[in-house]
């Protein structure tokens, strides 16, 4: 095999997994699949990488860029004919900046040790998600990952200030910028976020610090409504304000199969309210904010809103509020095999489309089918799993269509974080038009012209 | 003429200006010159835009986008054989949804008009700027205008959530997304942020609101050295948090100039220091936050960075205070002939920076010669005048050496907020790479292979 061969020369015997390396290398993060690719390639640099390219452009050959293999949407998936390219040689923190609160780092760096990092400097980067100990950051980019505190920080791409790509023929483009401001033309950055590999490959990223909170308040409340649910998270907004870093809710399917049925928590609040709500607020002076924090969910149950609340008082209560969030193990071990979906949509509109949505999955499958939601309700967005009982080779069809198809007249998106990957892209059609998914193709012909970048992800 | 007429039966007689109508139409916000451009048309909706824009697309004809004029890098220059197109007739605020925290709103708009609506729901868009009365927010789209703010609420482009642009061949790109997080696919409305008209015209957006904050404070704060400074905003960074709204820094050579020797104000500070900070914050409890802002500038004096404090008692107070930040007028009429800048760089280099760059231009022209710096210090961005004197046709050129060439080895930025133009196209190759150009070149092939919007601008 020359290419192998060629490519062994640029980055070393270690650097190119095949045959039995492969046969045991999971490609997804539960383990069920195992590598399918015809070789990994693990570049050190991003110099290896542009070499790598070169030589992967001259013969044609397709590449997937991978990272944690965290993903839900089938986004890294390799055939036989296909390199994948990993960068677990590349996930070194490279410097901190203390005082312009900025971090470069490689592409395979783990998130939680980017957390780790900036700690160490009483920093912190904010995005956070359950997956954080495994994904990367370079994964966090090219999907523009959103997580547990958008509603503060705002998403992956809020929180990017520079990044550096390779090209599908292997040119290097490096805009490692620092500043939080810089309208010296186009932002070519933009291209690479969120574009799951199709249009580049990310290397290294300047990631946004900022000052660690020196308070952190975490509470989790039951609402009996959802007309309660969206007066409680108006309440939060208008007298938190920029405290604000986490409103989640979990509806009465998820908490009482998770926290109450599963034995594997230990409830903070009974089962039997139709709404629980994890609310977090971070500041900057202690005393004062617990006192806010207190006050404001005090209001909510003397207006009505909350039903009940618990405010943890420990590292350990917050931990075991939100590791009932979560446990997406224990979500997959009690529901499997189902589908699982990422949407988003106003806000105003999600009971509705909850209720709608059960009542379809029941009169398509029957009671035993279970529909659980979660998720960033702050954020518009809701994680939804459907099981169908009994289950078939066509359900997954079938719920998909219940899913998506509402979406449509709702203006929402078929992903709001997990991105398309080969799972949504005939489903795309519900969140773009026609034009825009054609301006989409007209920009993946002009970067990879030759189609060598994850082929068939996103788009079709 | 064929083409105006088949653009007047789309636009209404009213909608295609010429002759008369331009030689007195001002070309810039200071009226220093007149509308060179072969016609002005201007559509009254999206669907008029497009129509417009496939008949000049038939015959090749170039067009520039136009918003309030405010621009300062020559951006929507028109020369006689181009049309600039005008959204004087789209400037509706076409809807606020207050639960979802959003507005759509037409290009033409003015940024005030913008304020006012959301204030109407209680709600503010946070992005402004001292030209709020008459720039636009397609201008505004157009440049990702910064502001104020940007040190709590980033650019124009992190509170865009949807826009719909038309393209040079008419093709209308509607993202009016709503949705604060929407990963289906590539972020199209990236593309139309920030370029500047050479990709798309923007037509349409929704623009992300947020509560009116319940407490404001504002101080002007004297110092007396840069170390002084930078510590006082690593201070306000940490114990204002989420409250910091503004972080503005007069060097003493602007608040001398305007607040203390123009005449146009009354000084609440005396001169004589340094340097002069306008802190602002904003929050969601009127009695604790006036607690805590008077309590951070108070420790502020006591470490000894803070050399003298003010804080606003009242409304009129504050606007005494952003009025000599925000005087361009008395800058210019003080200093005409000059050279402006809008450089932003590490803050830990403006300094040293500055102090060099006043050095030079003195040793090139003599002491007469004036440096004043100013601006968004707490976003890494420096607003600069420099007259020389005595003033030649050959300054101009010399300056922009001056300010820019530093920026190379700094990692700085020739514009943090103003956008390119034509002012800045040569110095490009200061702050991006060539792969990063050739990029944009690509960019700009594929979306408008005829090369027919705002030609020239930005890119060569």
């Amino acid at each position: 095999m020359d290419l192998l061969n060629a490519l062994r020369d640029i980055v070393g015997d270690g650097g190119v997994l095949t045959g039995e390396d492969l046969t045991t290398r999971a490609a997804d993060w539960l383990g069920l699949s195992t590598c399918q690719a015809k070789a990994v390639i693990r570049p050190r640099s991003t110099a290896e990488l542009s070499a790598v390219m070169q030589r992967c452009h001259a013969v044609r050959q397709p590449v997937i860029g991978t990272g944690g293999l965290t993903g839900l949407v089938h986004g890294t998936d390799a055939q036989g004919h296909e390199i994948q390219i990993s960068f677990e040689r590349m996930r070194s923190v490279i410097s901190v900046d203390p005082v312009g609160r900025t971090m470069l780092v490689e592409a395979g760096t783990p998130l939680q040790v980017v957390h780790e990092a900036a700690a160490a400097h009483g920093l912190i980067y904010p995005v956070d998600l359950g997956s954080r100990g495994s994904c990367t950051i370079g994964g966090n980019i090219s999907t523009n990952a959103g997580g547990n505190t958008v509603v503060r920080y705002g998403m992956t791409r809020d929180n990017v200030l520079g990044l550096e790509a390779v090209l599908a023929d292997g040119t290097v483009i490096s805009s490692l910028n620092t500043l939080l401001k810089n309208n010296a033309a186009y932002d070519l950055k933009q291209l690479f976020i969120g574009s799951e590999g199709t249009l580049g490959l990310v290397t290294r990223a300047v990631l946004k610090l900022y000052p660690q909170p020196l308070s952190e308040g975490t509470a989790l409340v039951a609402l009996d409504s959802f007309d309660a649910v969206m007066a409680f998270f108006a309440h939060c907004g208008r007298r938190l304000g920029g405290l604000l870093s986490s409103f989640e809710v979990m509806w009465q399917s998820h908490y009482e199969l998770i926290a109450v049925n599963s034995g594997r928590h230990n409830p903070p609040l009974p089962g039997g309210h139709g709404y629980y709500a994890i609310v977090e607020a971070t500041g900057t002076d202690a005393e004062r904010d617990e006192a806010l924090f207190a006050q404001v969910l005090g209001e909510a149950l003397e207006q009505g809103h909350a039903s009940d609340v618990v405010i943890a008082a420990s590292k350990a209560q917050r931990a075991a509020i939100w590791g009932i969030r979560e446990d997406i193990e224990g979500l997959f071990g009690a529901l499997t095999p189902s589908c699982t979906f990422d949407v988003s949509m106003p806000i105003a509109a999600m009971d509705d489309y909850v209720l709608k949505l059960t009542a379809a999955a029941h009169a398509e499958w029957g009671a035993d089918t279970r529909v659980v939601v979660f998720g960033h309700l702050g954020d518009g967005n809701l994680h939804i799993l459907v099981a169908p009982r009994p289950w078939s080779a066509e359900a997954p069809h079938k719920v998909e269509t219940l899913v998506y198809e509402p979406l449509r007249a709702l203006g929402g998106s078929i992903s709001a974080e997990h991105g398309i990957g080969l799972e949504k892209r005939a489903w795309l059609n519900v969140s773009r038009t026609p034009e825009e998914i054609a301006l989409m193709h007209t920009l993946k012909a002009a970067l990879d012209p030759l189609g060598l970048l994850n082929p068939g992800k996103v788009l079709r």
